[in-house]
């Protein structure tokens, strides 16, 4: 085939499990020649819509679709400004599509081009959270027993959130935190899982940024005894440099990493060596470009990649970790969760856990298809978000 | 009057002079009591609606309007990701109004919340070009005429992008850029203009990031001589460690963050000392309410501002810049650009310019207005940005 | 086709123009579908054979040649001690080979797998070396006269050495340097060249590590002036750290790293901004798999790519550069040597040069194939290496 | 006699033991005059030998056998690209052979010339490996009544490798490591050891790089209260800069240099103190010539010298380590692999083990020999390194 433009590029939002996802589909100047890519920022769907079809796509339309790199940089700054979560999402859904395109053009999964396997499947993690510690138990013994052998443990939500009688009076209704308590609670913990269960399971936690810095170093220090796999996200983005005190302190291993969209906020964690993973949510960086570009950066200096997995990246966000994470020396873990059945009818040839891995298919490009007319029946809503509504007890907005 | 509510958000599009201007206007439970707020992001200009509109709209709809700063950091991490231009700038669309409201609730302009002036009235630049240098002249001698002493001096366009010759065959139409042909001008430039002007007259230039790291050290250290009041925008945010390089070689004042969204971007050129001015454009930061934050921060460090002022700021951002400048002590200096009849038409109230200053009037809030009916007759138009689209002469793309 | 596997690994050495290159043909499970990689270290080709046949051979026969990136990890750590030159360059052989067979396995050429085109073709430097300034004048001006813009330029050998007649009586005959002598001539060659030529052309020069490290830091200070598109190789790998100090005094362009076998000559070069172009041997580096990744981490820093392309890479190893040169956004230059017809027929589909520029064929893999018959006519001859042997002028061996 | 000339080189292969051994014979123009080098790179002896025979023989003979200074910096530089562990073992080889040379002429063991004894005897310690508990602590036992005081004590092999469990359906066969429950089990082992030897024991512990960084750096700190004479190998050469996070956080003393084979390796992590004994493999750093030389500047930082010196150094080379030991202030401690008849029947003259200590003989030169004609009843073989083939659970190769 001549060269393959690009005909069309469309976002696509589905909400099969209730979270609302965007899918970029890219078709070409050759029948049946599309690709999909991952534009999913759950809490901004309609503005990453926006930005893929009012702004990327008359960009986009006509130009070499095999000009990866190039549209990439081209799409990165477009607009000038960049490096933020709508763009970079809306970037992401066209780069992801053009390399299940160029998978599609070479008749190879794109874990191939990006130079094959270096494993045969990609170990993950999965979340436990229970209200309370036997409910907790419950769902490890059931991980552990399924293979499963890393797992990230809560107890209630993240920061262990509740409306605190501490509160004063005249406060607004909301989620309110009280950060002391928690860190305590969450020493106890890990100090009741390493008793129950031993130091064979590999446990992670996440703080999910919801302490003040020096709390988060106090933290890091007291669960070092009980050897998680990591601590996640112990600081905000603009907090990062507090990682220098930390890595005078502690060996917990730090992953980092799910909100940064912009270079500076990881350039100096990695070549200072402050981090042990870095988990970025790929599509928030801008798709499978800047990932791999990411991983071979990390690898220079020991770092290892946890790409963000949750429920909100899309199926051919994960089949794209999948894709990378299949293909890189230097991946230390997968995030996953697990997929519904009406998500994989949704997106047919979604990658397959068994056990303690995660499968890709060997199907051309990342092997995922998109039903539209599936997809279609679950329309995505936009409440306000209410998670991210988040108070210390004396009703100060902190990080979510 | 009891508490103020907020009862509408509004996201108002315009182009009186042919520009996408973006204006956020806030409604209150108290008829009549509104505020406005820029909320410019000239080349996404429907994303930033949709921001406003679909997703802080509903959040914001009555909560206190009194209550600038919580609702601040409540709009900032709403939708957990952050920091981007498109988010910042809706957020700073939302934030401006409400210290318009405030301001009006007081019976105060602006700047007397913020502290009072600490001048009479913000010394300005003036940005000129030339296609060659007798046009060039001709500008400067009429600027000087008139009183502005602060001078941004270009010839071409940034860059001095062209087709070149020396372009491989088969390469993209587009514009394409010397970069090295760019500084040695640059240099015989300044030369010829310190011949003309000698030093009284205090001249800028901006490089727009079109060079490579090493050439802006090169060039800053071959400008020394020329006494430049600043050179801007030396590197692109994510090259901004290159400063601490500059900084060992060259006196050469250094202003720069135009680009800047993330306070990664710039803590550590302030915390430093790397920069001289930081210029950011305050609707890309989130608003009046990071921005007076920083102008702190950056006092602390002997770092003045010199806000970001071009035709796609509107004249209500201009407005709080003006009001901002007006109480900070650290001022350096105001990007300027000469309000049009048209536009002062569609804004009624805005900063007025005398000889080299900027002043403000003393209505309370911001003192401008925006005349809905007359602003629809400029709808915005979305064409696919093409000035950004720069290349080498190689064909590669580079930061426009 | 089912899993292809690695058939046979050869090292074929060959010497059309009276240089030893070294290629290594790794032939698969399926017929006819073989790929060709560059081992090319001139001075030690029968070790390298070495490695290839009797280490790797019996290492990688029977494994699936698409699983490059394990491959390569397997190859590097095989012999427990690495990174070395005679080591790297025999990996090198295999995975530039394995790339080659992916590209032909997906129908594309290898650049496609790297992310397409960011330009059409490679801008290039070439060498002007020059008994005495006329000559050297007369190479310039037929450079610039055929298009080439970037252009090396040389008087007498690398280091200007000589016999000197300040050596000591009885010292053994050989090449001897005076530092001083060249660093005061090299001054006046481009106070020359910038008197004859103007500023338009770019001029690199090469030290060749020929000086010592604070001779190197008054060299880059005085050729500043000139404005040297880059000053290439001022110190020994061994001295990198001087760089800090060049750093703080000159802005002429630092290039730097054929020599490099080991991440750590050049990682901390890099991650703190020391140098401007990495310019690696990129079979000396491991290949192609650990070419992309240093390219991936040079771009985080804004350090561009100027890979070594002289005499002794073979047109194998210019194919892999011209292709991951097309494929990098960060891309500087590219050094090249013209290709002679004897080497263009031993090696169908070479690399072109047209004017300034490279350009690669659209075959799959490289795009370049080896006729094994007519390179064995040229067999390779192993004389003892005579021009690294070099001295200053009282007999001290100093780093060729 | 005049100036001794070189003669011939050869390099001679045997394996008297199982172990690939090579030891350079040069021979001079005085008849009966020779020396003899260690040369040992067990997984790469074909290619060893090759440099030593085709490139480094024709470039020396001739030459003047006392300049060793001279023709080491001659051969370090032959090949332009140096500091790989092949070529310095073969110039290794030829560096010994002329200091034993070099003795012969001067009627003196080589530690003479150094300097001279500084003691009398050179402190060693010995591996101790089991496959339980019991079996470990057996040979401890045996050591510590024959009077070795220093025992490096590990269970399993290296890194406690074993077919895991959890690996995923159809990975490669081959050692797979569980680096966690290694590190558990190796905080267990000391507990145990101290518990049953106390304190009077200097126990060691190799990590030969099987773990992440940070699990380096949070196991250096869990043996700490065991009181460790050193931990070694905690990291690749490659991330060797993680040492400074150790440095902040543990008093384990740090041993390692083995695979160093490059002054990059190691320069920073003497020159900031980051490690306390260097262990190189003398003939991977070029000889003696560089060893010597890399003790005199560990002096100055307050780092000690330990060799390596398991069974793949030839007596030769381990003959070399103890005249250089005897003679170092600065000497920490040596690896020592205690000699079998074979082996000393192959190398008459070996140091011989005396208790706690090694002997040098007083035989000029290093006082070893070689029967060439019993050497050569134990060919050397060279089937595919097996044991460098190594897996994480998952399937990813790493350092081994």
């Amino acid at each position: 085939m001549g060269t393959v433009t690009i005909r069309d590029v469309r976002a696509i939002c589905t909400a099969p499990d209730g979270i609302n996802l965007t899918v970029v589909k890219v078709e070409t100047s050759e029948p049946g020649l599309y690709g999909l890519g991952c534009a999913t920022f759950a809490y901004r769907t309609k503005a990453v819509r926006c930005v893929v079809e009012e702004y990327l796509k008359p960009l986009l339309v006509g130009r070499d679709a095999s000009r990866i790199e190039d549209l990439w940089q081209l799409m990165n700054v477009n607009a000038y400004w960049r490096n933020g979560p709508i763009s970079n999402n809306a970037v992401s859904g066209v780069d992801q599509a053009l390399w299940d395109i160029k998978g599609k053009m070479a008749g190879m999964p794109v874990y191939e081009l990006l130079g094959g396997k270096c494993r045969e499947a990609v170990p993950l993690y999965l979340h436990a959270d229970g209200r309370d510690f036997p409910a907790l138990s419950e769902k490890i013994h059931a991980y552990l027993e399924a293979g499963v052998r890393y797992i990230r443990c809560q107890i209630g939500t993240y920061g262990g959130g509740k409306m605190s009688a501490a509160t004063p009076p005249g406060s607004q209704p909301g989620m309110y935190l009280d950060p002391d308590q928690y860190a305590r609670a969450t020493v106890a913990l890990f100090e009741k899982l390493r008793a129950e269960f031993g130091f064979e399971a590999e446990f992670c936690h996440d703080v999910h940024e919801r302490v003040q810095p020096v709390e988060a170093l106090r933290l890091a220090k007291q669960l070092e005894p009980y050897r998680l796999f990591f601590l996640e996200d112990l600081l905000s983005p603009e907090q990062g440099d507090w990682y220098r005190l930390l890595r005078q302190q502690t060996a917990t291993p730090i992953a980092v990493g799910e909100l940064f969209n912009n270079p500076k906020e990881f350039d100096f964690l990695i070549a200072n060596r402050l981090i042990d993973f870095i988990r970025c949510h790929t599509s928030q960086l801008g798709g499978l470009t800047p990932a791999r570009k990411l991983a071979a950066f990390a690898e220079v200096f020991g770092v290892r990649t946890a790409w963000h997995g949750p429920g909100d990246v899309s199926p051919v966000g994960h089949a794209a970790n999948i894709h990378l994470d299949l293909a890189t020396s230097n991946l230390g873990i997968q995030e996953w969760t697990p997929i519904s059945e009406t998500l994989a009818e949704v997106f047919p040839g979604c990658p397959v856990q068994k056990g303690g891995y995660i499968y890709a298919n060997d199907r051309p490009g990342f092997g995922i298809d998109l039903d539209e007319k599936l997809a279609a029946k679950y329309p995505c809503e936009h409440p306000v978000t209410q998670w991210t509504q988040t108070r210390l007890v004396d009703g100060t907005v902190i990080h979510p």
